[in-house]
């Protein structure tokens, strides 16, 4: 289909929005469309995540710049966790992307999710390997999130770079937990801060423990173009290396794309009337009406 | 079951940490177990939610003082969003509510949960339940997170107090959005800082768009006990109020053990051993795979 095109010339952005119009929207051409993907090349995934404010966006505008300087093509899948009845946020991400979205090598596409258990990851597997198999040289997956969504992102992306501020909140350590073992490498964005030294030598000391290889951390200045050399190097090595763990990321897509297939077919309005007339007898027990709806 | 004496007198907490402990490792006794609930009396489940760093577990050390003042029995399930592997977090929150551990009408249990989709909801809706069950006057239910999480705990509570803090991040915006939806009251805490009211105003002008009623905000300074009494008379008030939404919320609660059921078969190490040997094969397809594996 569209990606016999891609591999042939330049990519067709057109074709391109509307295989994710029909997978995002699962119409009908949906599933045809994804069993007749085809990859041509090993185009890495590279899930961006880390806690809302840490510059996130300002700073994927500056890889982006970086690679699109050796001739490029990069897709980036912005995913936004919140409601798709509240489009401020997505708003305030195109603005800051708005630099790369006439270039001919950058294609960006929004995802709201609704936060729907199920619902997030399987589209968002679906919409990043169309933009594999499009021909893009990388897919950047950037999500906002402290819990949920960042899980997520490593069950995706082939590896992760985690955002931090330097700050000194009484709950830094709740979130850098969370993040400790899905983190390919940090970068501690807003360096040029006072407590951005002490912060660094923390977060070194805190992800060297429990690890054989002590994860790599860069500094950067996102909004003044600092230290983004360093971080597109190590994409470049990290995509170029061959992906360990890609056995187990593949048995993860496919354990949702299954859960996924399996309950689709649960139809909520028709349950919300078996609810609302089961509450009407003596006794109401969730558990017991669950067992004898199935 | 356990909980036919707790509406005799008191609560028995040995009972009710043992019964949370089969539903949380999901034991042969758990389902049993589930459909002998009774309830005896309407226990409202509060969930409260928020960015790290807002205060939350401050604030609700406070509003436990408060109840407790008035006599009521409270149980509190800390929802931790990251790894069971590493304990950092969980032992933040233990040390914060250490002065109630003692308390013989206060019942603390934390959950970490690994973020699974599917995983999270069904543990959390079931242990609410055995709270509920228990004879508690009130559940609390915190978690921390900005976006599933939250957006789980509204499928849970009956009411949701979402705890935010001055500040001018660039993504504020972001957090805000998300949360507009779920909460039905905000609690602005370390309300005693500089830009504190501006903040207040802005979320008052925010909250009050595309909504008939202004959603409540609440000043404190939880460190301080300062605005303690207000919100608690609005969870009272609250909790007195019988729930519109309550048959949409057990339709969702019914619906993700629904899926849970449906789900729980399939074989990870199965899977993971059917997709090793696919990848030997040319032109791999997950979308074709999953087809083909069920």
């Amino acid at each position: 289909m569209y990606n016999s095109k891609a591999t042939i010339s330049s990519i067709n952005f057109k074709q391109v929005a509307r295989a994710l119009t029909i997978v995002e929207n699962d119409l009908t051409e949906s599933a045809e469309l994804l069993k007749n993907l085809t990859f041509n090349k090993p185009t890495p995934i590279i899930g961006i995540t880390g806690p809302p404010g840490a510059g996130k966006s300002t700073l994927v505008n500056e890889l982006i710049n970086n690679l699109l300087k050796e001739g490029n093509k990069i897709a980036v899948l912005a995913i936004d966790p919140t409601s798709p009845f509240n489009f401020g946020s997505l708003l305030g991400d195109r603005i800051r992307m708005a630099s790369h979205f006439n270039h001919p090598d950058v294609f960006i596409r929004s995802l709201a999710t609704r936060g729907s258990l199920g619902g997030l990851s399987v589209k968002t597997i679906e919409m990043a390997d169309v933009l594999r198999a499009a021909g893009f040289d990388y897919v950047l997956i950037e999500t906002v999130g402290v819990g949920q969504s960042e899980v997520e992102i490593t069950g995706l992306a082939d590896f992760t770079l985690v955002v931090l501020v330097p700050e000194a909140g009484d709950e830094i350590q709740h979130i850098k937990s969370g993040l400790m073992e899905i983190a390919d490498a940090f970068i501690v964005n807003k360096a040029d801060r006072a407590d951005a030294d002490i912060f660094f030598n923390n977060l070194k000391k805190i992800t060297s423990q429990n690890k054989e290889e002590q994860t790599q951390i860069f500094k950067t200045v996102a909004s003044q173009a600092i230290g983004i050399d360093e971080v597109t190097a190590f994409i470049k090595s990290s995509a170029s290396q061959k992906n360990q763990r890609r056995e187990l990321l593949l048995t993860q897509k496919a354990y949702q794309l299954i859960q996924h297939k399996l309950t689709r077919h649960i139809d909520k309005k028709k349950l919300q009337h078996a609810i609302a007339e089961a509450l009407n007898t003596e006794g109401f027990n969730l558990y017991s009406f669950v067992d004898g709806y199935l």
